[in-house]
């Protein structure tokens, strides 16, 4: 995540929820997008690919090629970025601060 | 975060990267509206205050009234609920190895 430019592909990819999704199953392991369109019956194989394409376009999908499938890894370094961006090094301190403030504000 | 609605507010909130800037600037220091509008010169207080009331629908930005004044505080938490959905305890370890699988696949 070297510019803002790349920030703007990676929010705008973690905007749609079924982006977040297919996110939330790589997590777990890298799939083939044969299996990506096998977990998702309600979305079709072109809609799956789009996703794909625009999560590999903000770096948060790499994608491998073995043979004639496509394995869809996660790369989790630009959430980690995202992170590192707003919490510091005393995070557990500073959010442990902010977590009794909004606990204050909301009572 | 407690649902999928509150991730669309929050990576709405995110895509801009204006709003990202005053996320940058509150990191260092909670800030009054007036003391934002300073430190963007090239935007008027209408658009400052739109962005501030994303910021804060998203719950990234907390705001506390003293007397005449809007403290704007950053509020971290979602994104660190963001980190931790995608970014296991093992972060490191993983991270590691996606990090070399990113390597070799740019090589």
């Amino acid at each position: 995540m070297s510019n803002e430019s790349d920030n703007d592909l990676i929010f705008k990819a973690l905007a749609h929820r079924r982006r977040r999704e297919i996110l939330d199953m790589l997590k777990d392991a890298p799939r083939t997008t044969g299996m990506l369109c096998e977990a998702f019956t309600d979305m079709d194989r072109c809609t799956v690919m789009l996703h794909l394409k625009v999560l590999e376009d903000a770096d948060l999908v790499i994608a491998k090629k073995e043979g004639r499938e496509r394995w869809n890894h996660l790369n989790s370094l630009p959430i980690k970025q995202v992170h590192d961006r707003w919490i510091s090094a005393y995070a557990g301190h500073a959010l442990s601060i902010l977590d009794q403030l909004k606990k204050d504000l909301e009572d």
